[in-house]
């Protein structure tokens, strides 16, 4: 077999065999088939796309291509979450604290930020001498008794996910359904979860731009995993405002804290209750969805989900005291800029993206991998979408270590519209099961 | 400027600014750009196609990337042709002595075979001592002397299209029309012709396969000439079944002597007459294509064009002999095996890459770049489609250096079809100028 005639198959529009993906992956895996002809492949996916049956094939191909993790030693229905990516998006840290708090296992193998979206890996790091690389025996005790961890990946989980995953990046492939797709699950299934619920972000700081390619992607994702015997399912939420108030690693480990003392933002405290009741009916801590979100809300709020949290930290290694004094845990930044108002009425535009690019521009994110963060930076929304705001009254709070910030504000400023009027946008606009 | 946005750029098919084709094909040359990110974007070119503007654009900046040949010591109006590429087509050969003899300088820098297709240069290194490297002011100095020389490129002469061609060829990115059109057109406009006549093949054998796509190509062939003020023309020309009778390198030399005898096949003595016609007038030997015409079957049948041929290969070192005596000159294959027509009728088809295939598994061609040559092998066709035939007569002749050819017989008869009727297949379909 060549490459050559595969890519041509693709370039065609014809569906390509299952030995041609294997040959591929095979061929991605050992090195045998060079970068250039992978991301001639790759674009000729993201013109052609692919049929249901090959994006299942690509994915079992990528996942058996690399380690799979064995949690049967485990009891119960072990239940993940995923995300793809947004900002101020750390709904999965105090999620996976309440869901484990339900004594549902949470074994989240979780990634790190890129350009404007946040990583969940990331954020946790900002606790001082907390460790997301833990062995595969510790991952399995601790979960046996905190019914949680959120680690990441170990051993060499798809590795031919890593090597695709890097040449997308950097070709212009990355908005492919079927490569985010395939990408996703292959790991996600080789993590080893009975069941998994997608947070399919739509909007303006999400890949996907438009409810339309967010339901493909979802259905895509959905598909997949009940393929391959998981119980899936996937919600369609809103990313073209950031979620929560805080953006940047420190702040929004102190906002999951504070979410999980009963004191979180609405909208992110919203979105755990209702992600967390379809956890909890796959995990058969609930009869409904209605019965699931019940019990998540109590947990928040009886300081049950919190002791949860509170014992992964100190397993993992971070400093417990950031549950009860986070900001003398939390690295804090020297200078603290408020963004007045430049007039009054409701502010009716918050982009996402631009959002995420001015932490990362102040140091919080990545532009490339190999980027050194900044855990104390970020900035807190002091409004949001349909918030009544006056003159001069502070929008947000940019948390910087260096003191001239002129370039972040009017990237702010460029970004932030008040308006005579504007409803709250929808936060959930769908489910996909 | 960064390679991820140009990509972008096409890929959302939109038209690439004058600086990022610069910086596209800057980065190409220094070696900045890897492989992954050029093969991401031709086929992103492939999908998307180009415009007028950026291939001309695309065209001069591979030109200006490298050495440009600088012609003006030669007197007169220097015409140069060039084909597509195609099985059997040694055209080139007799056509340019023919042209030389009406006194026109031929500045011809040709290429080598792969695939299926046979290249200039492999034909002419056939015959022992012909040397195609040779300086440019030895190449200036024969087209003084003899209005004749057909050599390799000189120093280096497009560099960006040679990197490009490459990965082109294993990234199944060959058949995209601006990308054929600004390849073939940076090297010509680089060779320093004032003229250009190009002969699109059509059909089985040829890169285009519809009349459509070979119109398309001839058109961006033709507008890129002629937009940088080169008198620039193309023919559509047939390549169904093979040109002429012989496949092969030394029996294409020995079917050009031949002809420039006045014992050539037809088809081929046809269209060096056509071709000729309109080189006649554009190097100003003629006033109408009719005369242009008249003068070129007056060289091939008194002679002329033939000392022409006979001087240059003398003052490119190779042997003359080879005109009065090609058969103890060239090379000779061990084997000459013939294939029986297996019914009476109509010869109806004969696919011509399919010939061509079979003339390079003999070893008469390159699968790969690096593969060495046996000059001495082909095949002769005895039949060609409209030419009646009777069961057990020999449909063509395998020269072959290996005695087993069942597998090349097998090939050739299952492309060659015998009917009840067949009309000479059209030679030359339209022109474009």
């Amino acid at each position: 077999m060549r490459m050559v005639d595969v890519i041509h198959t693709k370039r065609a529009g014809k569906q390509l065999t299952d030995e041609q993906i294997q040959f591929f992956v095979d061929g991605v895996v050992s090195g045998d088939i060079p970068d250039y002809q992978i991301s001639a492949l790759l674009m000729a996916i993201f013109f052609q796309g692919m049929t249901s049956e090959e994006q299942a094939k690509l994915t079992m191909t990528m996942m058996k291509s690399g380690d799979h993790l064995d949690l049967s030693q485990i009891p119960g229905v072990k239940v993940d979450k995923h995300s793809t990516g947004g900002v101020g998006d750390k709904t999965s840290i105090p999620l996976a604290a309440v869901v484990a708090a339900l004594g549902i296992p949470v074994p989240m193998i979780s990634g790190r930020g890129l350009g404007h979206t946040g990583g969940t890996l990331d954020k946790l790091e900002a606790i001082p001498g907390y460790q997301v690389e833990i062995s595969e025996d510790d991952f399995i005790a601790q979960l046996k008794k905190d019914q949680l961890a959120i680690i990441g990946a170990t051993g060499n989980i798809a590795p031919a996910d890593k090597k695709i995953y890097a040449l997308r990046d950097v070709t212009d492939t990355v908005d492919s359904i079927p490569l985010i797709a395939s990408s996703i699950m292959s790991k996600k299934i080789a993590s080893g979860a009975d069941a998994l619920v997608i947070d399919v972000k739509t909007g303006a700081g999400a890949f996907m731009k438009t409810l339309d390619d967010s339901r493909a992607l979802a259905k895509a994702l959905v598909e997949i995993g009940k393929g391959v015997g998981m119980q899936c399912m996937a919600l369609i939420t809103d990313m073209n405002q950031p979620l929560g108030d805080a953006v940047g690693n420190a702040l929004e480990i102190q906002e999951s804290i504070d979410l999980l003392k009963g004191n979180g933002p609405a909208d992110l405290e919203k979105l755990i209750v209702v992600i967390g009741g379809y956890m909890a009916v796959m995990g058969g801590q609930a009869e409904t969805t209605e019965e699931g979100q019940q019990k998540c809300a109590t947990v928040i709020h009886n300081g049950q989900a919190l002791e949860r949290f509170r014992a992964m930290i100190a397993d993992q290694g971070g400093d417990p005291a950031v549950i009860d004094d986070p900001e003398h845990v939390l690295p804090q930044a020297q200078f603290k800029i408020d963004l007045p108002a430049p007039s009054s009425g409701v502010v009716s535009k918050i982009v996402a993206d631009e959002i995420g690019i001015a932490s990362m521009l102040l140091g919080g994110g990545r532009q490339k991998a190999d980027d050194q963060l900044d855990y104390a930076v970020g900035i807190m929304l002091h409004k949001k979408i349909g918030d009544q705001v006056k003159t001069g009254e502070s929008l947000l709070t940019i948390y910087s270590n260096r003191d001239d910030v002129d370039d972040i504000k009017k990237r702010l400023y460029d970004n932030i519209e008040i308006s005579e009027s504007a409803n709250k946008p929808t936060l959930v606009y769908e489910t996909v099961e």
